[in-house]
């Protein structure tokens, strides 16, 4: 097969294909499930990969690190919706793997010598409610979420199909394949709770030379038909914490001097996170929500609940305000004479997408698959993405790696209870552009492989 | 009748009525209700009286003038107890006249000229759950509270019995009364919701010239077999707030120069009422609590609630404090371009019980009811209690008015969820304390008496 | 000689030395010297005491300890003074040994068995220019202070001169008296810096079981004549400090990120104090004075000065205080990365005065001298007096203290630039009622004794 | 006159002229004098301009608008310093002008058509006292600051000299020049006080469309020799501000509650500007210092002195950290019942150099002058600089401007008490590169000029 024999595989397939991939996203879609709950859509990924014939799917521990994973429900919480899923119509044979909210999938193809190249498709929906205005789409069109409290407002169930119509596409060129290419189904992105690191703990991305993952985004000042943004940088890195400061508590009007009061400790710890000193390398911000004290009036609160995020602009400036961060929490509570429990619910790190796989991605696109690209190579990004720890990972093996933004139209925002996308176009669109891309590395002599 | 005789029919009926009383505490305790829902309890209590033959039995507008009532839940949620109230037994005919949370009664007995003289017995059960310790006295017997989340957990079930012990022995002696006898059921002293106020308000205390409430209270350092402690002092003045501060959310990483922050403002506001400068005149108290902010931790808050309260050993100190408080949450709020809604949930006067009373009331308990008095006049108060409207009211007209400590062995201590007090005892003391001073007074041809 | 013979030589002593006593004070109050600068003074009392034949007169290290003094200056200031003192007349025998700020004096009578007796004069004046209005008294009269920024505002003047007057008149009655008689002329009471507590660690008062000290105070709704209120009480316990902040300078533009901001930790530390929780047994303060950050506004505070002050109605009240203070001082300095230290720059305690010696002085001042003595035995004071440690040690001891308001007309107020007393009644009164009680204690044989 | 012998004149007399302004510059040194007391160094200034022969030579109200200045001293200081200057050699016909701080001076060129070019030098000195160490060179040499307090360690004596260099050699080449030319001679750079702003506010830049500034700067990074660096960027928009809170003194323990506590308010100022939301769009800051508290500890503070400034990447981020400052004070101080008085002490506007000027300085340096121009165009700067409100005004007008580095070799850093730079360099470089440029633009045929 000559390369334009290839390409015109790659395009014919993702076009053929994408009916097919659009009713399969309205099925991810009517049945979100969010961060360690996908359980449904992790076994159906599984069984699909496996009927494709993927030298291997790996799932359950053999994809993360169990214990690196962050914000896990109890026990009875995820019993719960493992019951539902099996309910909902998950695979029979796979979805044990995911008992415990060990979710996601990786598909491996083995295609002898060459570069590792690795593909990241983020699967898990948000813990916000669906919109039931008739006028909005997944309602009009009877796909709306029934998983109360949970839809895929930020385009996930996009990016499942998507995987599955490029492991469908590579089949079909699997004969010009060579090196090992994996896909990673990746679960919890969302609150960046850890999905992305259990992977990278797991050894998956120790030989991994080339990395692409991306994003559905909404088509702003790009060119009218403009089908992609190569790269992305400026998202700022983070961490999340939840904070409980447990205090002593005695009758607020008859003996206040006994007390040991967590809530005048919060309300220091307010004031001073928000006082650190701005940095003069670069942007940082704090966030504080979620605080609860349930205590009545006439008692010194013994329990105060406070979740916290910071951020930098890099690595570097996040770590600084951690730092400050943990320091006032430590004296603050101290000075109150009460303890706390601080723990870490999320973190995504800044990154910057390789300059060489970006111009790859551009000549691949516009020359080899007649898509539009837009003029700026990289488009700044706002909130933070575990992708980060992929892209940075790849990048530290020597590797190129980056997030493309495929765009498309879009009603309402992302995180919306409106959101909704076209994705006949975005599909089609992403499936050529990362089979495109895989194509032209595994078949570049000079790609690069990790030495051992 | 003679003094003598009428001493030994109050003492006598009191005893006899003693075992039925106790039932009917168990009744009352079985069916807890709290504020504003006392609606069973009150409908009972106004049959009581009715039969009894009292001259007015006011219920409804007729009790409290409506709009003064404070924290009154949705009509959903008086609807639903309403509802409950009838299921448990409420009397058909006077429970109408509590729909709305119009809870409490008014006995009264017309007997010609004569001192206007109230006494005053509150009927709320606390909003706690009860023990299911199988050792609690309640669940051994079978008179648990039935309704979840509601408890008499500081003695008012007493405190209603032993109004209607009062009534009916004083109708056994009703022919040795003059002037006008008042008896007040109280709803919702728990919370100093207003109660006590709103019955003010309606003009039943505005020719009232002797007053007497009284509360179950562990006997402590009193001699054994002590009956009561004819006044109180102490008990501080107090209300109670409910602050909601409305910021403006936006995302606290992408834009935070825009958001005006309701989480810093509700910081600044709780250090601040912390850092109110102590009072020469005496102690004043602060008390924070339920502090609720559910905004995520990447986006400014822009609602938070806060309850809190302030203290002070007078009405002038109460005063004080509220007046710094306003002051603070005013401008802590315009600091961050916030708003804000501040609603009284509660409130209570500092009192001191009247020296002839006291003087009055040991007299008669020694004298002519063969019960032990404390040795000192006056037991020092905690907490706060709305029948300081009723006394202060009085005191105004020029009257005399008490809080008595009535006393009694306890397990576990007020407002905990294993509290338990021996009524056998405390009853009859309470009955016989009440009558017998009321017998005294109205029959004292030097009782005050309201100048028109 | 009699007992009505030796209150006729009191008494008559006491007027014919008042106008001397007046002259010397008018001497003291043009010289007036600041606390551990009481040199000249010091020296002239000592020469008195020599001269009218006490058995002792000690001096310097006999007088206190030297290392208990607080807020002692700099030897350059103290030699300067010790110059200014030679030149002002300063006694040349007796002023060396109160070189480096070894002020006060102490006159000590052996007059065989019988009970140990002191009496307290402080000597020092206040920190603060005197009014230059020529109607000021001693202005017109031209006896104003001519060491600048230092004036008797607060009547130590006086004092001094009362306790020249009570040498005098107990040496006319000498032979009448028993036991040892101690009179300490006691240095820097303002500001309460350690030189009662400095005579204490001496050891004078280990085997004393009798004490009074006083204070000319005005007189206000006492009766007209009434010459004074035997004791006091509710003077608060405090201890005062001064604190500096160390932190760590940087650009406040050019990179704020790694500065240790002082006063960002002395901004925390004034909210925290103020906010330290009201104490339920009784009145508590807090006190912030004397800030400076002298840092221009584009570098990180680098070095905050910070003085404040605690009290509390008793001690414990006051160690309360202090301990929250100091985990607040630790907690907020090492919040910002900063340290500090923390220095001690005085303190008083609580007393209570002992109500048998009140009805004594109580009984000779009417009975034997002939003086009007206020309706209520003792006064509430309102500041701080280190007189307490004397009061506190000899009730220790199993002894009998108090403190003595002796009244008088006042122009201004208490440490007012214009502040002036009328002596001459305030003195003689003063004198009688020391010797008087005095006379009748040692004269008691029940007189308390200590036991060895 | 050729373009070549032009250049050659401009080179030949700055290298002649060297030894003398070094000499000049040394005297400027040891009369240093700081802001608005710049009266010796201006009436120097001025009769050397008048003595070259320039057209017009401004001083007094002619140069700034009086009521712009900010920080201006009291007139009692202002006339010590005016005498000093008189008898430190002030040239007596024109230090008149300079009475009440009124300095600075303008030499003005009229030369037919053409563009209006300035060129702005600041002559102050910083409030610092000079290093006494005899190895730093001015006391060497026995130049060393003579006016105590006072010392050029920002090298604004150098940039004076370079002023009247500039004028001694545009006076060569006079015949060859056009349009309009102005020496504006700034007084009070240090601090941003308003010389710029006064000079400004009187209309000296209206028709302005050539504007260079320049600064003497460490040698860093740039390769050895290099003469200048032509623009800068990166300098922060900042303003000061003096802050006086009022409240309300009364004994902190006699009566706290009666008090409005200055210091209180003040702590709440420095941790809620402290705690100003971060900006999206870029830097901010803040600095905080100068807080001084006289109160002692036993009174509540009445009066609270307290610097701030405010900095912006651009002047938007400064307005919005000022918007938010007013706000915090006016909230804090109404808290505490506390009136207040906030001055602007100083500001200066963020600026970047116009490219084409930039090209235009390295063109004639390289070319024409034979100077080393650094490789970057323009260096980050870090702190601020009024001479924007030239740069920005000229700018507005659609002209361009600049603010140079002429680098030089440093001893100690700049605003320290030893700092030290070599001028024998420094002074000729920049002497030829405002010049060359300056006749570079006025003979070039595009040059802009303002339309009416």
């Amino acid at each position: 097969m000559t390369r334009k024999e290839a390409f015109q595989t790659i395009i014919g397939t993702a076009e053929a294909i994408t009916p097919k991939l659009v009713e399969e996203r309205h099925d991810f879609h009517k049945y979100a499930e969010g961060g360690w709950f996908e359980m449904r859509t992790t076994s159906l990924i599984a069984r699909r990969l496996t009927n494709l014939g993927f030298d291997e799917v790996l799932l359950g521990d053999q994809v993360m690190k169990r214990d690196v994973r962050m914000s896990v429900p109890s026990d009875e919480v995820l019993d719960a919706e493992y019951a539902r899923a099996l309910a909902q119509g998950a695979d029979p044979e796979f979805v044990p793997y995911t008992k415990g909210g060990m979710t996601g999938c990786i598909g491996i193809l083995h295609c002898g010598d060459g570069p590792v190249v690795g593909m990241r498709f983020d699967i898990d929906a948000l813990g916000i409610p669906e919109s039931t205005d008739p006028d909005h789409m997944p309602c009009r069109l009877g796909y709306a979420s029934v998983n109360n409290g949970f839809m895929h407002a930020c385009g996930h169930d996009s990016h499942a199909v998507i995987g599955l119509g490029v492991a469908e596409v590579l089949m079909k060129i699997r004969d010009e394949l060579h090196g090992t290419i994996k896909l990673i189904f990746q679960p919890h992105e969302e609150g960046v709770a850890g999905g992305a690191q259990a992977i990278v703990a797991n050894g998956h991305l120790d030989d991994m030379m080339y990395m692409i993952g991306s994003h559905a985004t909404k088509r702003k000042n790009e060119a009218p038909g403009t089908a992609l943004v190569p790269g992305m940088h400026g998202s700022l890195a983070t961490s999340k914490w939840g904070l409980v400061i447990h205090g002593h508590s005695v009758h607020a009007a008859g003996c206040p001097e006994l007390g040991h009061d967590a809530l005048l400790a919060a309300a220091t710890i307010i004031l001073e996170l928000n006082a650190i000193a701005r940095h003069s390398a670069g942007a940082t911000r704090i966030g504080i929500g979620k605080v609860r004290d349930d205590s009545v009036v006439n008692a010194i609160s013994d329990e105060v609940h406070l979740d916290f995020e910071i951020r930098g602009q890099t690595n570097e400036l996040c770590d600084y305000m951690l730092g400050k961060a943990k320091r006032i929490i430590e004296h603050s509570c101290a000075m109150q004479e009460c303890t706390y429990e601080l723990v870490c619910k999320g973190a995504a790190e800044s990154f910057v997408s390789s300059a060489p796989l970006l111009k790859r991605i551009r000549r691949v696109c516009t020359e080899d698959l007649g898509l539009l690209v837009s003029a700026e190579d990289s488009m700044k990004g706002g909130g933070s993405e575990d992708c980060s720890y992929f892209i940075n990972k790849v990048q530290a093996n020597g590797g190129e790696s980056t997030f493309m933004r495929v765009l498309t139209d879009m009603t309402g925002v992302a995180h919306a209870r409106n959101y909704n996308i076209d994705n006949e176009v975005l599909i089609p669109n992403a499936v050529k552009a990362f089979c495109g891309t895989v194509y032209d590395i595994v078949n570049d002599p000079d790609a690069l492989i990790k030495k051992p």
